[in-house]
């Protein structure tokens, strides 16, 4: 079940360097392993933005706000959800089994 | 290069019906001729609205706006553009020669 | 799977107001057909709008997409679609098995 | 009588992480209180949100606002009233006694 | 129980001027029969615009409800609808029984 | 000459507790002198949020402006005003000499 | 008393021309009127749009909602009031008297 | 004196397409005249929009007012002016004479 | 050539205090030799808010751009910047020589 | 490729003077080298605002990304880009060879 996510990142200018860094490392590792896992099926940056528009390919709702929730920018990310389904023009979905 | 693009689609309930018809039908057609060329990458629909998101792959801005200017619907169509670049987290991207 | 969607109709004023009269009883009827069925698990209208906040129980997204445009009174709604999880406060959700 | 609440917390990043956790809890608790003495009837995460939509039935609008100015979380949220009433096409609204 | 309710008008421009001349006069009538019975307690010309701030004295939300949905000039309005509460500060509602 | 006002508090979470508390005692003092002179016509309470709706009658825009801009929460408001006058379909107000 | 007025214009492109005609003279002499009296003390265009900014000096909301409503052109406007009062900076609010 | 302007056309779809094309006709010709007459210095294409983003250089508000007023398709447009400064870091602007 | 330019301010609540109280006597100084200059034709306070909206008259864009960029307050300030022309139906502009 | 990029800066007021001299004068820099680079080809000063209009001429969307993701006061400024494409009304887009 596919859902397009945008997330724009806005981490307040006074947090401390450190915890910062490890931050932002700590969400390119998870979100790789999200990836690896098959659940963040794409992921692009918005140009000129903090950040990225997102595709998801997870079990139901309730997986996807785990995959969601547990970013570790989490607290400091605006996150617009939309719920997708297969397009009636979309060649790829409608070429199945013969 | 890509682009992710939102089309919400608000046809006027007095036009008339065949001329609707004839223009929803060229409009499949007409996406789905660029699927083949390759320019229209995904589509999918919005769940609960008559709008998709859709990912293009074009040569430059220009070719974007000929393909999304000669849709059918463009005149009934509201569209949101964003430009995409690769994520440095995106293990697609970066798996590239060894 | 859980949705929360707002339902807000507005039909043209110059619209036959026998094609209206067909829409809205065929909009009833289809309205507790889904409820028979289980997928629209609650209905309430909105104080003073022409409008609803309803709550879907659906097999996936497509599940939902299929229900909604299938609205008689679609082509004349704006429609928000919020997916929803279980809450980690909520007791019915969390009294299960002994 | 019933309303559609949603709720949006945003608890400042540089609020002591004891009181935080502690109104976190206290949050918890309340809301399960009010479940069990039957006013806070529905509660639902929205997914990818630091947020909930609740529906609640209470005795007039009065005792709504002392439920939620009570919230320990209010002073961090943002909150949307909307009141409402039954549906006409509400198959549980409508079956009553035999 | 309070509400206060605002009303913004937009008239078609294109509707029989028969029907509208009907149609105003009748919210007049409306407007004063509900004031007349207590449930429209206060209203208010919005200065410049075809709108108006009312305040609602109404047994509950269904009842709002009805007064609402029966206005005439309900097809052609926009309506905001704030529930009200009792204000700590309010003189009037704190000076009950000596 | 009536206005209506809206007032929706926001206080930094960081102000000191006593300089807090010291401005809501004031706010209300200040609120009910304003109601024993006549100018603060009517308060009510927006259900669910730090905010109310006013009503005033002072003489004109100068005076109106004097009472808000002393409001003890001012700096922690924001406000919108809007003009009222009589509507030609209240009976209170065109109701006068026999 | 002063307020400032924003006007935008939108003519429905179907109106019959010879009443638009009539309604554009109307408004001309209607505003030039109520420069003559006093009431309408500035008008400005807004560059590129068919707005205008205007400033109105009148005796209490009720007059000021009187010239408004009696616009010719009222019915196809949008129209923004915000009330004004002197400012404390303005030398020539403050120039009185010797 | 350069002003930064976008203009967004919306052409109703029940205008006789005569009378469009004419104005669309009539357009290009208008813009192309001003473009040789040096007031509107550069003009481009929003991608996937029926809008563009022009600079004009002209002598003053008025001019500018007067350009923008007299383009044949002014009543289906909405138009947005941004007047602007040169910018301090701009290279162009400070090489001046040696 | 004129514009008319609404400012709200809006000063953290932590700035220290005699910063503050120097910025805002700065402020009204520096306002009051721009009107002696005739740059600065009027200034209205907006009622009820920090706010006010003036009208400035001055030889370009540049001229204005840095009247409002010196301003004390400038960076606690939302400024919006409307160009204005003269308006046809203005007597004062059309009453000329004779 | 063209793209107009407006980007409005907001450098919080706590932030160290030195470290905000020091971006500012980083950011004047670094425009003047993207200048010389072909890149960044128009800049205009927003009057009344610390914003800019600028126009970019790039190779293609990752390229105007590094450049904007660059700006020393990247982390300060809201940036809103549209992707440009040459106008069927510009003169100078085709002008080409004889």
């Amino acid at each position: 079940m596919m859902f397009a996510v945008r997330m724009d990142v806005e981490i307040p200018h006074d947090l401390d360097p450190e915890i910062r860094a490890d931050l932002v490392a700590r969400e390119k590792t998870y979100c790789q392993e999200r990836q690896e896992s098959g659940e963040w099926v794409h992921i692009w940056r918005c140009v000129g933005q903090y950040a990225n528009i997102s595709v998801f390919d997870v079990a139901d709702n309730e997986a996807l706000h785990q995959v969601l929730w547990q970013l570790p920018l989490f607290p400091y990310m605006r996150i617009a959800v939309t719920p997708l389904a297969p397009h009636p023009s979309d060649l790829t979905a409608n070429r199945g089994a013969p």
